[in-house]
C-alpha cells in the first residue's frame, strides 16, 4: 500500500487522486495550510508552475525523504511561445534544485486531465504517463501505483528527459489552444 | 502539379518520395553531385544532420528561392543524452541562418520511415506530419503534397516551434533504441 499526497485539487490533481484510488491506494489532498501533515510516500505538486514557489515555501522541510511528483508545463502563458524555465533544463530540475533532501520526478505534463479520468487519448490508443528522473526505485513506485489502476507508465529516461517532456507538453498545450487537438486527446506513445 | 527534390535516398527519403509519388506529384532524387540540377519547389533535405553542412556546400546556391525541408534529428549520437544544437534553437534554425534566401521547414522529423509508408503509428492512429516554420504558404504547400497521397499534416506553428519538435523526436528515438516503443510505432497525434 502506498500513500499518495496531492497538492492541488484542480483537474489534474482530481485524475490523479482518482487513479491513486482506483488502484486500491491512499490517497490525501493536501491544502495550503502550511501546518498540514503529509503523510505520503509520494506527494504532487498539482499545481501551475507559479504556484510551486509557494508550495515549497509553506511544505518545503516536510517534502524531504519523499518522492517529489512535478506535472508542470511552465510555459509563458501569455505569449504561448515560450518555456519560463532555462532552455538547457526544465521546470522539474529548478523544483529538484530547491528541494534537495526529495527525490524528485517529472510526470503527468504530457497527459491532458481527461485523458488520465478515460485511459485513452483520443480514442486512439491507451493513455501512457512518462516519468523522467535520476531515481529509478522513485520511478518504479509511481509506476506501481498507476500499473495497480491500469494506467501504462513508461521510463522516459533521467531527469535531463524532464526538458523534453516538458517539450511536448508545450507543444500540446499550443495545438490545443488553436483547436487543432482536442483536450481529450493530443499524443499518444503506441508501441 | 508539385514537383519535390529529395537530397537522400536512405529510408526516410524513400519513403517520403513513396508518399510525393502516390500523391500524383513528381518527385526527383538527387545525389551529391554538386553539378546535379535541382528542379523541386520543394528540396527535402533527407540526410543526416551530420551531412547538411557538405550538402549545404554542394548545392546551397541552388536552393535559392525554394522550400528547403529539414527532417533531421541533431543527436549527439555517441551519448543518446543530448542535442548538438544550442539548446534555445534547432537544426531547422540552424540551417535556415545558413539559407538565408530560402524558406527553411522543419517537418518529418517526428515520424519513423515505417509510419511514414504504412500511415499508421503502431497500428493506432493515422500518421501526422507535424509542421513548422514562418511561411504559411509553404508550410501549406507542403502540406497540399502530403494531403495528396492521404497523409494528414499539422501546422505545429512557428519556426521557434521546431525546437519542440526535435524534443520529440529526440525523445522518441532514445526510447526506440531502448525497444521501450517500435521502429513503426511511436508517438501518434490523435485529435
Amino acid at each position: 500500500m502506498t500513500t499518495v499526497s496531492i497538492i492541488g485539487n484542480g483537474n489534474m490533481g482530481t485524475a490523479i487522486g482518482d487513479i491513486v484510488a482506483a488502484g486500491g491506494n491512499t490517497v490525501e489532498f493536501i491544502g495550503r495550510d502550511a501546518d498540514a501533515a503529509i503523510t505520503g510516500d509520494i506527494v504532487v505538486l498539482a499545481v501551475g508552475y507559479p504556484a510551486v514557489a509557494d508550495i515549497i515555501a509553506a511544505h518545503g522541510e516536510k517534502l524531504a525523504g519523499k518522492v517529489v511528483v512535478d506535472i508542470t508545463n511552465p510555459l509563458n502563458f501569455e505569449t504561448f511561445d515560450s518555456l519560463v524555465v532555462p532552455a538547457d533544463g526544465s521546470a522539474a530540475s529548478v523544483i529538484a534544485g530547491k528541494l534537495p533532501d526529495s527525490t524528485v520526478l517529472k510526470a503527468f505534463n504530457t497527459n491532458f486531465a481527461a485523458t488520465l479520468a478515460s485511459k485513452s487519448v483520443g480514442g486512439a490508443a491507451p493513455t501512457t504517463v512518462l516519468i523522467a528522473g535520476d531515481d529509478g526505485d522513485a520511478k518504479a513506485l509511481l509506476a506501481s501505483v498507476l500499473g495497480a489502476a491500469g494506467v501504462d507508465a513508461v521510463d522516459a529516461g533521467s531527469m535531463a528527459r524532464a526538458r523534453e517532456l516538458e517539450a511536448i507538453g508545450f507543444l500540446q498545450l499550443t495545438l490545443a489552444v488553436q483547436e487543432k487537438v482536442g483536450w481529450a486527446a493530443g499524443f499518444a506513445l503506441t508501441k
